[in-house]
């Protein structure tokens, strides 16, 4: 058995299901570019999950997912409000100003959340020509940080962004997560709850390859598909994206590959935290950890382990679980802590 | 045996040996976005073809393989010249204009490929700030027209090019058919005929999804990478397209499958030509034949067959084979034609 | 006096009751960006002229006026149909690419008009997410030829685009030589002919400088503030742009001017064309000649008079006149055509 | 006497010694696009004033200046490290992210300075492709709030700056108030410290319309004209932009102008620190004065005045002062405050 790392979930393999499904999928000749009976029967289990007016693209990563949706939501010289750590904001290269031209205007948040009164920030100089004008919210679910939205917060931010004239856009790339936690349904999060946008994700959650855009806003969904492509975001070989999130979606697999991960973060922060010298710095609500610790325990536990140093100036670490952490990986990791500590 | 389409190679699956070399590589943990020993072996492979010096970076399809080469290569006021044909010209979704900003200027060709004559045309002006400065030259090898460049026709493109200060690009989506119908090494075709940047086709030759972007110019490729990304085109579970990639350029997989798939264009091509009425409109030098037949037939054979009418007003058809494409295939499309014709 | 030029209607200065206007706005302060009353007085005059309805944004040139109105018809993902001469795609240097990032679509033409036929060339897979999707038509009235659309050639055009949901867009940089030599208002020319955006000019016709955007289209007006701050066209003292434009359209002088290079331009082709040797290859229809005389010839003039070489392959020349074009300017240019064929 | 507005220098007319070179230029026809003696003049003059080697380009307006300089210094998966407060992050419409497709890193700032260690906060995450990167840092001289950075000041963010690889751009829209503060020349703040890219202002400054793009570094100034093109920024009637900046720089008249707005703007902050119940929130160290006082006080003189109330929460108003502001206007103010305040 290899050992798992704790750096990201990225890291994590495919599903012994999902690799099923593409092997499956690998069956003579089929249309190109989505024209196939598999991506009909993984759209088809996307509207059963999401709703029947749903329009649902697959996309290559989460840039792709993030920057396809928010394309559709604003022009150039319009705005997205994110939180300043918003994976859009700093972790996709500039992917969101070079393809969409526009500006993010970004809100510090210490837990990794979007609140009305930081958006309200930024609500000033509406309808000034010299300004960047706000168009769209941008909120992660799970959050970058690993809490997660309660269904009111989402609404309280759709309420109000909605009532000034903006979309709300998510990115779902942990999606699955933040479901598990809730105990909730996926459209409860996201359509029910009044996103227009979402970015879907699948490669944290087990998939080889492969992100969607689903919107539900009948005024956005024209225009995505031509989005998609001059995104550089249209795979030829569609089934083996379809194929997995038909999967993924079915039996749960999306669910239970979540609350496995989620739990394995659960007993990581709970074996962390009955270490005096060790401190969780945020709710543990999903897949991730966030803890600081003496940096002498944290330069021994890197000789054996893999993660990230998320803050260096506190001491912050960052432990990710995933879809495959095991047991003996979360007892192996404490118990090295145990030892450092010792 | 499922019966394979003659539409295109997009429509094919993924090869046995890769499907194997992708399940080989699911194997527990390993760094993310290209930290991997697969990513580093499949480089390592790619330099073995190539040379020490390539630059290489995966992406997911051809046009994010395309652009973000283009990209590392002109400034969006600078201007590509290339045949009205090519797939970054026509069937790119403005790609190349979105993600670049800038021009492509446009050569008619019969034959799909690119003359010096043809640069020529676009060579006024230089210097005039009114106008898009050319400083790019943009090749498909194969081209969009099934026709193989000689190496001696690339030179004599790069030689003009460099000449006049310009890049040169090759969309080498299909470059392993060029290099089954030359009979050469994939080096001789591009570094070694003066190409500064490739993008070098998988997907169509029996991967499920990967493309790779091969630079030759030590001045272009240390922003390779950063554009990658900006263009979303950094896969997060680089291993997996990674290996792909590996297994392809090992024993001549690559090789054995286009000259595959070359040597049933060719009985195609070789079949039709028996019929009178039947005509190719383009020699046939690598995986696809251009014919034309009567509109009767073609409908007729469209019942049983799916492939594309190139040129409807000239009832021109276009077929294309791949790995997959069985002596079978070739035989009862051959079979269906007899019929039409009787 | 001093000697004109037939380079270009640029290489005039400005007329003396726009010198006047920009000295009488001189005058304490105003407000900026436009909030001023001399703006306010331009715009009536504009709405006067082109109907209350219009939405009028002053800019600073032609490539600004041409990019900004277009950026307002089209996203990235779409294109927009002109000819390959048109000035928005052979002499803005990648301007619409790289504001709108879409792609243009060329079709050539030998009098500089665009034609149903020509859109029509473009018009083939229309929801195709792998091409660009036409959703502009871009004409140039007077074309780059010195030709002019009828008024009945205009709105075939913009009857055939709209039926097929395209939007029609004008430069009409030299706009009010048309409407001289047609003998027509402005508006018959455009609203009133179906044009949903307009790029009126008034440099090349006695201004010092400015061009406006005028929107007849609802659906188009409301964003055009933003995407002309964004593309660097807000002027911040907007009174002097104003004062030019408002004075341009009293008591006729933009007509007057117009009338004057026309005529100017007309007595140059008559004197022209009374040489054997001397072609005109263009009608003369506006304030543009284009004439090919031998090469001898065209050598000799250059010595004593500065005109462009338009296609030298052809000893085609173009001689330009404009609003301070005089009886002396053209004669001496037809006397020393005398001397050379003498 | 027209009464003189503190709205903004923007609402100031042109000063007649400007106004009298227009007029002379207005003679006959020139070459368009600056190949005329009137831009060669001006191009000497500020050669004179910075340097054999600086390479000027006329631009229409502060933003065209600032995108124009910024996008040949960085390209679209690079950032630009400004204040928060930077009119490129704040006021110029997302102009930067459209035109260049990059990002601004924003450092919040008391006093509109940039520092070291403002810059220090963006330098993490160097060499990583997932984030944009550093390329450029980007300061206003004199700043949003009227401050002037010291040369000290500059040339530290400059030698700190280039040490890390960073290009330095100078948004001088009000450079020449800097200069009379300081006393120093215009070179001193700029190519002698160290900056590599100008944006030198002049229609604050007394002109009617005109920036200029002033590039110091050579490897930098190649493609300023294209990029100046393709941002719309090139005027046809260029002799007029460039006999403004001909006018400007010779005899002193930017200074003397920059000189009287800044005495002006100190007279009134005197004036205003003599009342209790004012204080000023910024030092008054150019042509504007911020001052907090009370908000009924601040209702009481909008009747009668133009001014901007910067921040609302604060009670703070802008007054900016310019080259034709008189003593009179001053005095008029400084009465009504009296007045509010008995």
């Amino acid at each position: 058995m290899t050992k798992k790392m704790f750096a990201s979930d990225n890291n994590s393999g495919i599903h012994p299901a999902i690799m099923e499904a593409i092997a499956q999928a690998n069956d003579g000749h089929v249309p190109a570019y989505g024209s196939d009976l598999y991506t009909a029967a993984a759209i088809k289990k996307f509207k059963e999950h999401f709703g029947e007016e749903s329009e649902v693209e697959f996309v290559f990563n989460g840039t792709g997912a993030n920057v396809t949706g928010l394309k559709a939501m604003v022009r150039s010289h319009q705005a997205i409000i994110c939180t300043d750590g918003a994976h859009i904001n700093s972790d996709e290269g500039g992917a969101a100003e070079g393809f969409i031209g526009g500006k993010l205007l970004a809100v510090p948040s210490a837990d990794g959340k979007l609140t009305v009164q930081g958006i309200e920030r930024h609500l000033h100089n509406i309808g000034n020509q010299q300004r960047s004008q706000p168009k769209a919210v941008s909120i992660s679910q799970c959050t970058e940080l690993g809490t997660v939205y309660t269904i009111e917060e989402i609404k309280e931010i759709t309420s109000y962004a909605h009532a000034n004239g903006f979309y709300v856009h998510m990115d779902g790339a942990r999606l699955s997560n933040a479901a598990a936690h809730l105990g909730c349904s996926l459209a409860e999060m996201t359509v029910d709850a009044g996103i227009d946008m979402l970015a879907f994700g699948g490669t944290k959650n087990g998939l080889m390859i492969g992100e969607a855009v689903v919107c539900f806003n009948k005024e956005l969904a024209s225009e995505l598909k031509y989005i998609r492509k001059q995104g550089m975001q249209l795979g030829s070989k569609m089934r083996f994206l379809a194929a997995q999130f038909e999967r993924l979606l079915t039996d749960g697999l999306w669910l239970d590959n979540a609350r496995h991960a989620n739990k394995m973060a659960g007993l990581l922060a709970e074996g962390l935290m009955k270490f005096e010298g060790i401190s969780l710095t945020q709710p543990v609500e999903s897949n991730a950890v966030f803890a600081s610790m003496p940096k002498a325990q944290i330069e021994q536990l890197q000789e054996k382990h893999s993660f990230a140093v998320w803050n260096e100036a506190k001491n912050e670490i960052r432990l990710v679980t995933s879809f495959d952490t095991s047991m003996e990986d979360v007892e192996s990791f404490l118990g090295d802590v145990r030892k450092s500590f010792s």
